[in-house]
């Protein structure tokens, strides 16, 4: 996936508590620091996840996959690059690199699909306004929904 | 704290995403593992915990203790032993002790106050019913609410 | 994925603090259930994995997917089902499904890709009779490494 | 507890994956907003904890406490304040009050009892240079190690 004008990046120190014993930060928090660019990404753009919910628009990740290149570790600094790649009526697709900020060296990399849910957890379509904002932050790293 | 005939004892495998980089089980993973405890006393006693939130009874975590004696690793099975030590109007406090299964080593001790709010997160008394369940669980290891 | 007489069953208690706001188990999670699934397999085949990480053997996830299809909710206990797929000469490849135990609903399925390495995270041949084990294990579920 | 000049404040923003069934963050996880305070104010004082474990300190929590005084939720940013108040020869003592950022409502306050270690986790007396640093630190809130 090449980098586009699109891309929003995060920066989150590694905690701690998110190490394992082998030294470096346990893969499942990955999927954590997807969420946080996610979020981030969207909140930028005037999507604050807090007030969609509010609004009875959820959300929900129905797919999420993960490829690690290279540990990160306390200490480091990770960078979350977040890209919008696909909207559909009720999914869109997120895609992620997650980078050590000192050397931009590339740590993780993967996606997210989301489908939009009622209160109730029952598919909804994505809110007109919603998908536009979605729709323009797409770049040309566009990809496909399986 | 002595051990009385009402302590209810959990066994929980130690999770290897639970370890941190010290090669032991990251300190903030014991609250959970008395939440674990505390859940499961309940249930045991007729009080699930997901059912009296549906019945707008939350109990909710307004203090917790930890002391750590010796350290977890993964391969571990912890035993959470958990004891009601006090129970007032809005309030009710349980005492915890974690152990190594293989050794009952002692790992860590505690305690947690909960306050009962309503679905709207204001104060509100704990049932009668459920108050009864609890009241009949203290032993002879009563402690003071602060 | 064809169930094999070769899956391994393990039973998991949902955790209060495992719950989102969305009131269901957050997806990251999900990543910390397969990994109880894979190191209870293994343990259960006499491949206790603190002692291969003491021997020099780290197993590290270089890929993780996950699809999810229903909730798991706080009350529920979830059963992991995990299957070796694929063996090769530093990787091994491991399939999951977690079923809501009360009714054997499926609420996501997966995999995970890990790769050998030694103390100093580099790639090296998982030991023969490491590997004849898990080799032994996969049925005819197998699937390809990627 | 007072706010002195010492006070060192990090804002956290709060995870969605954070968050419980209630919807405002786990209580479990202001443990490790604690821990996040603690390493950036020692860092800010070039007090690097990964280096510290390197050069073989090891900082381990052998007590924590938390009074919970509000609910933090998505969408807020929480403002850590950590403060040294007791340095012994092998403990140190942080004190925490965790704020809403947009409001500065208390939502937590607490403390945490660290104890010097080496790589065997065997108890060792802190650096002088060390001890030195974080005895710079207290202001006049002083507190008793138990």
């Amino acid at each position: 996936m090449n980098p586009t004008a699109k891309a929003h990046r995060t920066t989150i120190p590694v905690r701690y508590g998110e190490t394992d014993q082998m030294g470096v930060v346990h893969h499942a928090v990955f999927v954590d620091y997807f969420e946080v660019g996610r979020t981030e990404m969207m909140a930028a753009h005037g999507l604050e996840y807090a007030a969609l919910e509010r609004d009875g628009l959820l959300l929900v990740v129905v797919e999420v996959r993960v490829r690690y290149a290279a540990p990160a570790r306390f200490g480091d600094r990770v960078v979350v690059e977040t890209r919008v790649t696909a909207v559909e009526n009720v999914r869109v697709r997120f895609d992620y690199q997650v980078l050590r900020d000192a050397s931009d060296t590339l740590l993780a990399a993967g996606h997210t699909v989301l489908a939009a849910l009622d209160r109730n957890l029952r598919p909804r379509r994505i809110p007109g306004e919603v998908a536009t904002v979605l729709r323009s932050l797409i770049g040309d790293g566009r990809a496909a929904l399986p």
